[in-house]
């Protein structure tokens, strides 16, 4: 039998690891490795280092290459789920020339966890596996990073908080009824277009890297700072990753 | 100086655990460890296996009894006011007793996160301490250990989610212009009251325990079964811990 692990790495520090996690990819006998031509180095290093804290080296490592998902046209869906065939096809041309004879576990490390805003369960299903074959080891998320480095709750007492886009945000505004945002997968700093009264944002870059990056404050006061600084962290280091969470006093 | 680390080790699984919660707790020269006169005898379990398997013995550990809320009147912000209070005081006479010099590195053993609706953090905030002096370590939730025993994602693609309380789904409905709810701290198997057709729920109890249970399926079809299985399973042990989410088709 083929068995799949999608295991949550966590988002940037390899000490987000869990137990869980690691005895996963120490069990695997092949770990699938993706590469992208892109300026991203330190999240492929991520993985890097964290295979080589836990001794798994060649040949039980499969380097694949990305595909590029095509741009053009405005059929994104379409274009999403060609892209997802695509990967999925990678991975069955891994597990055909190193595990040919169809068996043995198979490891894929996620960023963060598999659960949130994340490709791979999808693509999983794809394989044809049955859910005994799937296996998801959940990994500290970047939610959880960014209110862990400012010292917040995500929920105030008994309430509830909605998880959410820049561009969820950009087309709906602000949810009525809900006092707490957390925006994830926002290229756009939409909290700028925000014009609510009393909104503080807890706002992290490259959360859980050397590079981190926290702001906080009321919404109004330091918005422009934290969009000149994302700015300048990106002309910086070639790329960011950001998330925030937005409050209603 | 004294730093207080309040440290998320996950939901009963003891490889919930990350590196970072692992070491933050073999560094303490003190962990704080809460006594409750009460039926969970599996969840104090949890904690001191952990110790147990970090090395961390007497003297480094302070017990301590967790005072009892006051629960008459229906002043229930105020008594849950007074009940954090009295925690810190606990807390502080340990300190007092255990670091007289006033300084050292003092560990709290949170269950999942302590973002999600856990109140150390607010009970930290009652010793005064600066920010510099309170660091949280994140830990695997709930919420996303439901997901990954189902195999499942948080969200949909690109669409937003809601994490809320069994008292608030009860008081509010079901929110408008979102497809996925996460239900928390529900007593009272809130999703039977729901009648929005085409509702899948997946749910789980004692997540990560040997005990854990799990059941999904359209909600109208097996809200029932839930229903039983959870009585059922609170009678046999004494307890019942469980959280689901509902998705509209
Ligand atoms: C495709 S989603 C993957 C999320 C991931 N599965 C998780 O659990 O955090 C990517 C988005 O997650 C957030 N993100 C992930 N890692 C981050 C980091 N280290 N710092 C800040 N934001 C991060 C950003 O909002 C980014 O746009
Ligand atoms: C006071 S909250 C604490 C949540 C915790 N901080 C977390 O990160 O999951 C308690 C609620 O969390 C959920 N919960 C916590 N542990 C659980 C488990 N092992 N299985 C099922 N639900 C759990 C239940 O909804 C429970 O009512």
């Amino acid at each position: 039998m083929l068995e799949l692990f999608l295991i949550g790495i966590g988002t940037g520090n390899p000490d987000h690891i869990t137990r869980q996690a690691e005895k996963a990819i120490e069990q695997a006998d092949l770990v699938l490795l993706p590469h992208k031509d892109d300026s991203k180095a330190e999240l492929a290093q991520v993985r890097l280092t964290l295979l080589e804290s836990l001794a798994v080296q060649e040949p039980r490592i499969a380097h694949f290459d990305m595909p590029v998902r095509r741009q053009q046209g405005d059929d994104y869906d379409q274009q999403v789920d060609e892209w997802h065939d695509a990967i999925a096809q990678r991975w069955n041309e891994c597990l055909s020339s190193h595990l040919p004879a169809g068996f043995g576990r198979v490891a894929l490390l996620v960023w963060g966890d598999p659960a949130l805003y994340d490709s791979t369960l999808r693509i999983a299903s794809r394989l044809g596996l049955s859910k005994a074959q799937v296996h998801v080891v959940p990994g500290i998320t970047s939610m959880q990073v960014l209110c862990s480095a400012h010292g917040i709750a995500l929920n105030e007492i008994g309430a509830p908080f909605l998880v959410t886009t820049g561009r969820q945000l950009r087309e709906s505004g602000w949810p009525q009824g809900i006092n707490t945002l957390v925006v994830m997968l926002d290229g756009q700093s939409s909290y700028e277009q925000l014009t609510e009264p009393d909104i503080d944002i807890f706002w992290g870059a490259y959360l859980g890297m050397p590079q981190q990056i926290l702001m906080q404050g009321r919404l109004a006061e330091v918005k422009d700072s934290i969009s000149a600084k994302r700015q300048q962290a990106r002309q910086l280091h070639g790329w960011i990753m950001d998330i925030y969470l937005l409050r209603r006093r």
